[in-house]
């Protein structure tokens, strides 16, 4: 049975394991949005999905104000990888930063790495704050996993411990990165990009970068992007060029 | 002389005619910005660009609280156009307006037509408002233009005085669109995108849509975007493909 989308909108993460029979604990948010602000009642249908086991249907067979006791009525979507592609940008100011990271995950990125720079403004992160947005983002994107959230990390700690074979592709507006035309053509997953905060890269970081032979950069045309825009702008590049664009959304029909 | 970006980072757009010896009146914002937010003195130096006359050197004669006084010393940049790129929209909740219009500028569109749709939220738009959000951001990514923001248009409207010979591009989440790679390789300027509002195109706006030779379909992947990831994902794989971004920032060094 395939679910219509209009029918069951609802969708939401969770961390138990989803099997038939498996009892689950819905949090005290999930309870409160479901009764509360949904309003769904006892046989009222919606699905969940934990990165490990599907999208499942689950019915509600009890509803109360702080507690939900729920049936999981089957599958519906087997489990699915999002495509090897990490996210690493310095963060930027708070709104900035949890829109980015929605964004991030609606484009299919696997892993989200905060990186501090020189130039960066924010020397701490809500890591927590962002997971959450990252789940909230993943529920309504109608992926089946929440990408990783890392703490935030210093630049030269990040690239010290590197896997080689994962290409790193930096936002180059200093007019030394190749374009786009040059790079984007052969690259394949697993692949990173980067882009740096309000104020650029710190001349001593592209130059830390440019001594890597796993970094690429790129320049993103002779307009000058905000950080904002550079971020998302390279990481709809990335997801279509490494990506998994060949498919479509699976509960929607024309 | 090429400005160095540091010293000359005050960019501003006028509507006057920029050639040797001609008077310029600046806005009251404009003298505001500069004598008391920037607190520039007579001597000191910005540029000026009017989307005609290329980019200017301006240097400040005299400076009082209402008034200023500019002499343009030499033409830095000749005028260039941007790509043949428009960018339609459904707009959405106010602030992330702005934000699309910036981004839509930033990454070099020609011009800007807001489209009215029949799960829109929004049936008057801030056209001048607006208008000043693009200029901003046009000086502060170093464009020599201008995007134009049309006034808010009905689809049915807009589609019937359509030129055959531009390629219209719908971000279709249907899952009737054609992937990325069908579609991106062989496109060319001039070109326009278009993306729904926050509910997706009405199923009479997307048959309406297709019954057009000069409209393409495509989707972005499995995953279902925001409207404004939508809009900029898909602008984004329009300005690499079709725009200028075998061109580097001018005004930068590595």
């Amino acid at each position: 049975m395939k679910p219509n989308r209009k029918a069951l909108h609802i969708r939401l993460y969770t961390t138990e394991a989803l099997a038939a029979g498996n009892p689950i604990l819905l949090t005290k948010d999930q309870v409160h949005y479901l009764a509360q602000v949904m309003r769904q009642k006892v046989g009222d249908q919606f699905t969940l999905f934990n990165g490990r086991d599907g999208e499942w249907i689950a019915e509600l067979t009890s509803v109360q104000k702080n507690h939900a006791d729920i049936h999981l009525v089957e599958q519906v979507r087997p489990q699915r990888a999002e495509p090897d592609i990490w996210f690493l940008f310095a963060p930027l100011k708070h709104q900035k930063n949890e829109r980015i990271i929605a964004q991030a995950t609606e484009l299919g990125v696997s892993k989200i790495i905060p990186v501090l720079m020189k130039h960066g403004i924010v020397d701490k992160i809500h890591q927590e704050r962002w997971q959450l947005c990252a789940a909230e983002a993943a529920e309504q994107s109608e992926r089946l996993t929440v990408p990783i959230i890392e703490e935030l990390t210093p630049l030269t700690l990040l690239l010290s411990k590197w896997d080689n074979t994962r290409t790193l592709i930096v936002a180059d507006e200093s007019g030394a990165g190749k374009t786009t035309a040059e790079i984007l053509g052969t690259l394949k997953a697993p692949i990173a990009m980067i882009t740096g905060p309000e104020g650029g890269f710190a001349q001593a970081e592209l130059a830390l970068l440019r001594g890597f032979p796993f970094v690429r950069g790129v320049g993103l045309g002779p307009r000058i992007l905000k950080a904002d825009t550079a971020a998302i702008t390279l990481l709809s590049l990335l997801a279509n060029q490494c990506g998994d664009w060949n498919l479509q959304p699976e509960f929607r029909s024309a």
